[in-house]
């Protein structure tokens, strides 16, 4: 089977790849080939498929099409501009999160009417297709009123992929993931930054600040718990949801309070006290309008799983990223 | 004030256009200027303000720029292709529906970066961004996930509509109107259709068809409380809608038994007698996948009314369209 990630050069994409080749099956299928699509040169990881890396902007025209007629058997689509950037700049919001990925189903539709072609399509969608006002808990039937542009390309990109399904184009199936606690690497300017930096930096013996008070309550998975959620949807059947094709994933909802408690089972109180309070005004304004707690119950009939604990997630990054020494 | 309507020549369009034409105002503004946009000439309504007919496609590039240019202070936007062309013609419903409504939206944008221009936009949505199954009641904040490509692009245009209002290029608002019953004119093909003729046809001593059984459920509003909902949203203050700007609107809960009692009580049992059951397996598989009731709780708050029963529905006709006798 041919595989292939767009966004395969991205935190979670990497990670996806690195996971297929080391596995190198999917569905119970050999992966004959593993093609990391994103606007710069994919890593290629090792493994058993030879991957390879393609660079290529889905929003220009034939891009798409090009892509697609390698045929690939599951598509990952995973690229998009993020929260922050597509809400700074308008036009390239919704030229590659929109644009790119209606190019992306209608170039797989073609492709389908010229000959028979039904590949399964796997899209990362997010939570920011909800806007504040919240229930104390988000459920499956919670309508989508984003209060970013990003989460609204979002949403119409759920919509269409709904819709190319129904229509019988593809095999189509959007997954919401939570916030991805704790992302490796180094801390940037998303307003979400700190909920993994107030972990990642004091693990690694360093300083972090924490912008906001201890009870701010959020929706977290891991790097490793996004991963298995891709996987998973790349496998299953698709028929029990109907027309309904997009899930919010099953996450942990936990305060930045018991964020800090998990790390000081995990390393100790030196760790502890490497977090600086230091409020932003701003980083709190924005946080306080995001999703806390989600009853993603769809999903998890369907075998979704995440994290149950804080203490999961702090050990993953131990093992995925510190080569299990703290 | 100069106020458009886009779909100027549909039933909807063409009975706001009279009552904007007769009443002379909108929002307590004189009416200078009346601007009726549609594919094919739309009728000039008699009044005060001398409308004129534009005809233009929007999805045609260039056409929704030439449109706002004229800068409007108010943009009804009614244009559609309807449920069943849409299905039927993949690429005519996504160019028309999308790509049109987005350029429109667009245009407005492009033309407030050129020079300050914050127009009141009132786009006409549709119960079909729902889809099976549904609770007893639809509340305010259940999700849209739309059965039909008409629904999709209904609901990806309410989408575009709250993210361009949040960013501040117009103020738009979304009403989601009930099926329209008695639609004046011929029956059509639609599968709704049957709603209004078993009324319509009996009340001008024609035969009817029924293809469904009497226990059908569904939601209602007349002719005179859509075009009531379309000036209501081009007058209120938008600010309590926040970025939640779409709206389902109130309307009638009632069974095609009930419709036939109130054409019993307006028109007699000879009027009844002119219904004749003829029951249609398509017909009733789609018609059974429609909502039946709302809690239009929303936009009833804001002042939004519908008629409260189908007799009211039913003389609402008699007085409109057969001037007052049955």
């Amino acid at each position: 089977m041919h595989v292939m990630i767009i966004g395969g050069a991205g935190m979670v994409g990497g990670k996806l790849a690195a996971r297929l080749a080391a596995k190198g099956t999917l569905a119970g299928k050999d992966i004959e080939r593993l093609t990391l699509v994103d606007v710069i040169e994919a890593n290629l990881p090792a493994g058993k498929p030879a991957a390879e890396a393609i660079v290529s902007d889905m929003s220009m025209p034939g891009e798409a099409e090009r892509l697609v007629a390698l045929r690939p058997d599951v598509i990952f689509h995973l690229a998009a501009i993020v929260s922050g950037e597509a809400e700074a700049d308008f036009d390239k919001g919704y030229r590659i999160n929109l644009d790119g990925t209606r190019f992306l189903f209608e170039a797989i539709r073609q492709e389908g009417l010229r000959d028979r072609y039904f590949p399964r399509v796997v899209f990362s969608s997010s939570i920011a297709v909800f806007g504040a006002p919240f229930p104390e808990s988000i459920g499956d039937e919670f309508f989508t009123t984003p209060a970013t542009s990003y989460g609204t390309q979002k949403a119409i990109g759920e919509l269409l992929l709904s819709d190319y399904s129904r229509r019988g184009f593809f095999d189509g199936i959007g997954i919401r993931l939570p916030t991805i606690c704790i992302r490796p690497g180094k801390p940037n300017k998303a307003a979400s930054s700190f909920f993994s930096s107030i972990l990642r930096e004091p693990l690694a013996g360093q300083e972090a600040v924490l912008p906001v008070s201890e009870d701010i309550r959020h929706w977290f998975a891991s790097p490793r718990a996004a991963v298995g959620f891709l996987e998973h949807a790349a496998e299953i059947d698709l028929k029990p949801l109907g027309h309904r094709r997009n899930l919010s994933m099953p996450g942990l909802s936990a305060t930045v309070g018991e964020e800090i408690e998990a790390l000081g089972r995990v390393a100790g109180d030196k760790a502890v006290k490497l977090i600086r309070r230091e409020p932003d005004e701003t980083i709190i304004r924005i946080v306080s309008g995001w999703a806390g707690r989600f009853d993603a119950r769809r999903a998890e009939q369907l075998g979704f799983r995440a994290e149950t604990s804080f203490d999961q997630i702090v050990r993953a990054h131990v093992e995925d990223e510190l080569g299990g020494k703290v």
